[in-house]
């Protein structure tokens, strides 16, 4: 069998250790071979391919990044996309794909498959941990550790100097980098997308803290924390879904604001930190390279079954498959229980 | 109700956020008192205690080690020990017991409920990760960790000087650290108790990577892997539960040992690592942090609802709880099958 | 003698060090008792004390913060701020103070000593070594290191994305940590106050990187570099040095404006981080431990000599000491030759 | 002017950064032309050589190792050694080589310049710090990065545990890396080759410790500090320069029987870290990757001005240039009087 591989979307530490599993276990065990396709959806889409075996893939377990390079191409947005695609792959003898990406990545994959037969495998990918078919997949951990090391060392300086330090850490649509970070950081107030706290709740909650005789604080906030004041005060809700020129989601605009508001509401210095892409860059975690690793022998047991349309998941601590279009259903939000639970140890 | 709290057992990252959670959310949700006792077993036994409360946690969640310090010492190896502690727990007006250790600590735990009624519940505590009754505990991910990291780093410099690297890691019994650094890292070799390659097997699988033009090897070693010869060759088998004369067994030996060997059999240069205790102190991943603050939210749990002789656990993704007694019970091993398939991405 | 220590201004990884360093060769080898000010000058000047000793100092070598904490209070800007601060010191039976701070702690310094006697040395701190009387101190290998760190991840996710990475790093008046961050990173474009290129010429640097085939860029900017454009393109020159409803300098901006300008003239996808505090928070990293312990014995040998008004420093590899005087004297640049160098190798 | 460059002996944090600086600023700087000589001398004498231009550089700064591999190969101990590098120069075309090395391979230079007029210009490499030519050099400051992290981890379980911990780091012959470290982790003795305390007195400084109430104490040895007993209790010297079957010194040894002295004089429970190679691999603090690219701009500046014999050097905090024969000449060895200094802090 002749398989080809592409990666599709944001960054994520552990995709070259996805890749790696894929082809070493591949051509090891079953004699595969495999093609890369490069930059997503638009290597199969323009042709762009790379030769992939076991040399391309030596050392890159520990990097960060994607060999294949990464895109956000659409091929059901493009005409004739779909054509081009069933063409390039046969054009280079690929009876199967392994699609590694997000929720965008393995919906086109979901449907190549339903509507066009492709054979096609996905292994999922989020930073942030949202898609609701698995427990969790590679990048989570890492995205976290890196959270929770920079509020560790905002917490030295917090400390010393009396002060309000808030860190925006990625998520769009979910708190869970938050929550997790906040958590294992010792974060005094955390707002996320699921449970908007207000500033005022905010400023309320810092001020607490104050009036305990503590005089810092860390606010650790989502980038997709809705900007919310309470109706009474302003009526005022500010989304953070401002998008730029480029139609995409501004970063680092919510921690900014928020920082202002805090000042303004408690006169306390404020100090920000907006975490950005290094959250996603750089050297996975070992737990994410072993998860990476395991992914990938899932695909490889779908790619000799014929699991198409199924992809790698983590269900209840077992390695398991799923419908890709599982992925693609249900956003898994933060429980509001646990969400209360970890409130208990903020503040 | 007024709760003591005791660590005992060797060292483990995430103590101090396991006592941080029992304390805060004891206090803050269900109103308990605490009291700690010092060094395991002994501070019972010995009426060894220090407060306890919300101001002696502050600030310890990023901290290895534990603030109530530990030993190794067994009540029912001492006359009229089992009686001490009862007087004391009296004498200090304590109602139950928070016991946070391995399967020593936890197996007195059990034993002074069953057998002498004291109120106890448990926390799981093992760097090894060898306890049957829970999926993981916390301390494994940052032993895990520390060794990835150790291997990165071995790498380079075998890649670049054409060398042999033995790393010796944690785990007396079992080889779950060995396994997962190993292949976090990308380790060629990897040595575990459970399944004792012998030298000679080791050798040939340096010796072939050898033969496919790569000139370095990494062999991860389990301290427990038992130093085998094939028979036929020597007919030696050397057990590395060489003791001192503590009694205890002799750390580092294994990975010298066997980094003569290799010279020895391959002509190869050696070069051996003994990461030792820094497996197990310093700050725990964040992984760990939010695993040991669970685990303290389900002894707090267990304490409400007298949930005596029991301990927190982790099945099947879940927080749950399990009989102590379940802990002592069965080591858990590296399954056969996983090995083999982690065994196709080495070398 | 009996010796108050206090600590000044922002916070600076090896505070704690120095601290420990003065107290713990004090006490041993010269016989002096310590007292600690709290807050900074506002610690003498409100008689906010603690005690200071070996047990005090017990443990905080690896410690970010200070444990004596600090302020901006500045006794010269408030009236009869001077007599206060010497009936405070006489009322703890004080002899002698070691300041440790930046411009403006050892500008009080230096004061109280030139006009009002005050038997006063100093240590000055520096995370943006912007201090002419010293080679370097400590703080500003750690604040590298962090910079450095979070450049080598965005150029994981950079590479594997085609984008622009902009890193916002602390240095408000001198370019240092962009420079060094900037060079041991492997950025492509370093821009600092002192060398200040515009918008357009950065903008020409990505797009020649493009021109060559690299799609991704690197962009380290320094907090306190101006905004500037070509006076033909649009005559407009804006200062980073907004400041807040508070009087201090609004951090974070500088990098999010700058992001949205490349955005617009080159029309990559460009992603903004800002470090922020957690450059200056944290645990000192072995150089800096070793660098502040160092000044802490220049300190003590100062206070044994009777150097009043003068401070620790650094000079051609060798610890001598200088006149606090000079600290404030001299603004440390960026040379433009070694900007020159440097920038041989970005891009 | 077309260059070749080597690099040869132990592996050292910072190789890639120089080969990288020397090629990038020779190139688009002076117009060099670069080859790589792979395995040390071993490459000229041999004739393995790799292209070495921008595209081969690209992105090894952070990389440990060396992209030219190395070896200990000595050709003045070859017959005809020196015939067949000159020959070999000749027929590649190289004017002059760059020889990136520490004692041995420099010494080859050396010699190869002032008996052969061959045009060589050298960098000093030594993660020991023990050269005498040159203030410090790369990897040194890497190496003590990562033994200090070390002594930290063990800080932890030992402060919980009532442990003596061992840690061995490198210094064969000089004891920079454990001064600096145990200077930098706080370690209560330190054993270095130049100021040797005997076993008795190391165990009077823990006990003197355990006196003051202080049950645990971290002790940082160098691998090539003499076991050494005070004569009226032993007589025994043991050295550690005990040679294995390749004639290479043992690592390890020295922590193993130091630990067990400890154990057998002190009654003290002991455990044994032996960092090993992961002291010189992986990557570069950002201090050695910006004085490793620093020395390449200096041997750089050598090539274009005939610097033969001459290699890049940092003196007095000014990085200039000095006969490569000085490197050779004389061991810096740890000043009495730095050792007695520190000494105060240990303990």
């Amino acid at each position: 069998m002749r398989v080809g591989v592409l990666t599709g979307g944001g960054d994520c530490p552990g995709l070259n250790a996805v890749i790696r599993a894929v082809v070493r276990k591949g051509v090891a065990e079953y004699g595969f071979e495999f093609v890369g396709f490069l930059d997503g959806w638009k290597g199969p889409l323009e042709n762009l391919t790379t030769p992939l075996g076991v040399d391309q893939v030596r050392g890159i377990l520990p990097r960060g990044g994607t060999i294949l390079k990464s895109s956000r191409t659409n091929p059901f947005k493009i005409d004739g996309g779909v054509e081009r695609i069933k063409d390039n792959l046969a054009a280079n003898g690929v009876d199967a794909l392994v699609a590694i990406g997000g929720e965008d990545t393995l919906g086109v994959a979901a449907r190549l498959h339903a509507e066009h037969g492709v054979q096609v495998v996905g292994v999922p990918k989020t930073i942030d941990n949202d898609l609701g078919a698995t427990d969790v997949t590679f990048g989570f951990d890492t995205a976290v550790s890196i959270a929770t090391e920079a509020i560790d060392r905002l917490h030295s300086t917090a400390e010393s100097h009396d002060r309000v330090m808030v860190c925006e850490v990625m998520g769009r649509h979910t708190g869970w980098i938050a929550l997790q970070s906040g958590l294992a950081g010792g974060a005094d107030v955390v707002l996320i997308p699921e449970q908007p706290l207000s500033v005022e709740r905010c400023c309320e909650l810092i001020g607490r803290r104050h009036a305990r005789g503590k005089d810092f604080s860390i606010v650790v906030v989502s980038e997709g924390w809705p900007l919310t004041f309470d109706e009474e005060t302003t009526g005022e809700v500010v989304g953070s879904a401002d998008t730029d020129a480029f139609g995409h989601v501004r970063l680092g605009g919510i921690g900014e604001r928020l920082g202002g508001e805090i000042e303004r509401h408690t006169g306390f210095e404020t100090r920000v930190t907006v975490l950005g892409h290094i959250q996603r860059g750089g050297s996975p975690t070992a737990h994410d390279r072993v998860l990476a690793t395991r992914f990938g022998v899932v695909a490889d047991r779908l790619l000799t079954e014929g699991g198409w349309g199924r992809m790698a998941a983590l269900r209840g601590g077992a390695f398991t498959d799923v419908p890709m279009a599982d992925a693609v259903a249900e956003l898994k939000s933060v429980p509001a229980e646990l969400y209360a639970e970890a409130s208990g140890f903020f503040g």
